[in-house]
């Protein structure tokens, strides 16, 4: 009972309700492990801290002794997107998709014993099937069933077009479950579709189907969009410990308790003690720094967390004559490199893209933008990029790059 | 010029409006036949005078010395429909699909030169290709689109479940025009839809899109609905010469002028001449009589048109002492076979489907069915099937088995 609690903790979506309980007396019947699924996109192999949420239950599976399956869709990524219309889908070689799956299972490894995971390709299965075999899976699946999934409806309703591929993408995600003989399979709530998919071609093809058990979106550092290497608002597993203090840092105050929940490894009384001292009025930046060493911690070590404490408080706090905090943003979130010239209106415009250009302009011929503590009055200045570079814009907006 | 007028003549649908012409003009500056594609169902092989009407307008292009390629669908047909939903549609073993693409390519000998003419398996190029080729062909074609041919439409606007590999069928029925590099796709307006996708796909696969040319469908012996094997309404080619006369002489006036254009081999002044005898108030028999026998020339001779129309004669008109026209059903039309014994109520049933089983009861026991000129009044009558039987129901309704 105690483990079902456990195993549930923290959980968005059990289908079915029942799923966990069933599905553990079956192993114990059965005296078998459970078949973990997680699927893994090759075209997107850097993970952040809203995927560890994932891999975190999947670890607790695993450390109950049950078969964590790995199945990395090469196939589809491989094709990519025929139509050519969506441009982060271009084709991968199997070399890249081999390089993006060795890249990803190493830092699988921060959070589950790789060793005992199975990973496997589902090329090494699809790109086998006969013509008529596929045919013979598409069957399975309604049309009307297929456009029910949000995306889908939306640029359905809205004219949008949909390539008939697409709709078969999620079918064939679904027969992978059929392929490892799935009995759980694991996702963000944004993959809840998908998953029942995996249900669905299970039962009609004579297997139990697997129960679906979705983790919560974990929000980024804006504190309102979902963590995800798009939107520029992630903390990588494999940030180096001084940026992901320093992110972890800017996260706003009402983050805190979502963060204290979904990212740390606080116990359950740890993290109230935490929320109980904010609640007596205690600096949001002090539970902040707790959260960073934690978070520094799981994917460094306890020296590197204090190291980034330390090196955190020199370089935003104690540094600044203003008593300022300067808001780290890394290089690579903003897709730049180290030496890179680049237009210093565009550069305040990368990191404040809700002022129009005719703003910053005004802000830089107005003396409001400052490059390490030098006003810059030239909107034409040119700069060459470098980690440790400071740019205050306005009053009120401060970036470190790093 | 003249050419192109006879290659037009009674065509319903011709895309695009100048394609015939573009065609016709590569073919000469290429020196070369063009490739006239006709698709062919292998679930059903028996071909009546709709298909006909489709085969005529081929034979046209094969006199002028264009190349006829006859794509028989045997990769779907193999599959069937595996959602097991649609009963028609249950898949065929290989020797079942040659079986019945040896008995279409008989029956089309009576209208081409099938020695002249390819006859090509789709499967051959669909059982080849690799999954990934697939979701390539698939990825050219838009769910909205697929949407929009008529029945799946109506399908889906109705919530009537479509399964996703029905709409991949049409796409592959559009790369076989791809694979056979069609310059003309030939069918009845019905097949629209499904040629104007390997126009698509020729395009998006970089090849000159093939013009399609669409027949009109044939009225069936009832005069309203499309003549169809399903609805027990069609003149097969090779009925007897006897069965196709009386099948002849039993549509209704109206469809004289359509089947004279669409069915008859009557020059354009014969059909003039015979609608010219109509409108000076000739009994309309008189000109079915001339299109049964031109019809029986066409598909056995000109005696055996001689011998039909004698027996017509003796059979329908002058054995009948009250001069009725006797209505001939053909056991096979009905969907039985001689010496099956069947309740009286479930024969009239079959023969007057608009009489519900309350009515043919009444009639019964009214005295109002012959059976052979015998009054039956038991509505528990039970018969035996057999060609020559004669059944009269009510006061208008003569029909003779045959």
């Amino acid at each position: 009972m105690e483990i079902i609690q456990k195993l549930k903790e923290h959980t968005a979506i059990v289908l079915p309700e029942q799923g966990l309980e069933q599905q553990l007396a079956i192993a114990a019947k059965e005296q078998r492990p459970l078949i973990i699924k997680l699927g893994f996109d090759p075209t997107a192999p850097d993970l952040h801290l809203g995927h560890a949420v994932v891999l975190k239950k999947l670890r607790q599976f695993q450390q109950l002794g049950h078969q964590v399956v790995i199945v990395v869709g090469d196939f589809t990524a491989r094709i990519g997107d025929p139509t050519g219309k969506n441009k982060s889908r271009k084709p991968l070689s199997t070399a890249e998709v081999q390089a993006n799956a060795a890249t990803y299972v190493a830092q699988l490894g921060k959070l589950i014993d790789v060793h005992k995971a199975r990973i496997v390709f589902n090329g090494s299965w699809l790109d086998r099937m006969s013509p008529s075999d596929m045919v013979q899976v598409m069957s399975q699946v309604t049309v009307a069933q297929l456009l029910q999934r949000n995306d889908f409806n939306n640029r359905f309703t809205s004219n949008t077009p949909i390539a008939l591929h697409e709709l078969v993408y999620p079918v064939l995600q679904g027969f992978d479950s059929v392929q490892i003989r799935a009995d759980i399979e694991m996702g963000g709530t944004d993959q809840l579709f998908n998953c029942t998919m995996g249900r669905q071609l299970q039962e009609t093809m004579g297997q139990a189907p697997q129960t679906v058990l979705c983790m919560p979106l974990l929000k980024g550092l804006d504190g309102k969009e979902k963590m995800s290497k798009s939107l520029h608002n992630t903390i990588g597993l494999t940030d180096a410990p001084e940026l992901m203090f320093a992110k972890t840092m800017s996260i706003p105050d009402e983050l805190i308790p979502e963060w204290l929940q979904l990212v740390t490894d606080f116990s359950i009384s740890e993290q109230e003690a935490l929320r109980g001292r904010m609640q007596v009025g205690e600096n949001p930046m002090l539970i902040k720094k707790c959260i960073a060493a934690n978070i520094v911690t799981q994917y460094h070590d306890a020296g590197a967390a204090e190291g980034a404490a330390a090196h955190f408080a020199r370089q935003f706090q104690q540094r600044d004559p203003e008593q300022k905090e300067w808001t780290p943003v890394s290089l690579k979130d903003l897709a730049q490199t180290p030496q890179v010239s680049l237009q210093l209106l565009d550069l305040c415009h990368k990191l404040k893209g809700k002022l129009s250009r005719t703003d910053i302009r005004r802000l830089i011929e107005s003396g409001a933008v400052q490059l390490d503590h030098q006003k810059i009055t030239d909107v034409h200045s040119v700069v060459t990029i470098a980690p440790g570079m400071k740019l205050r814009i306005g009053k009120r907006d401060f970036f470190e790059l790093c």
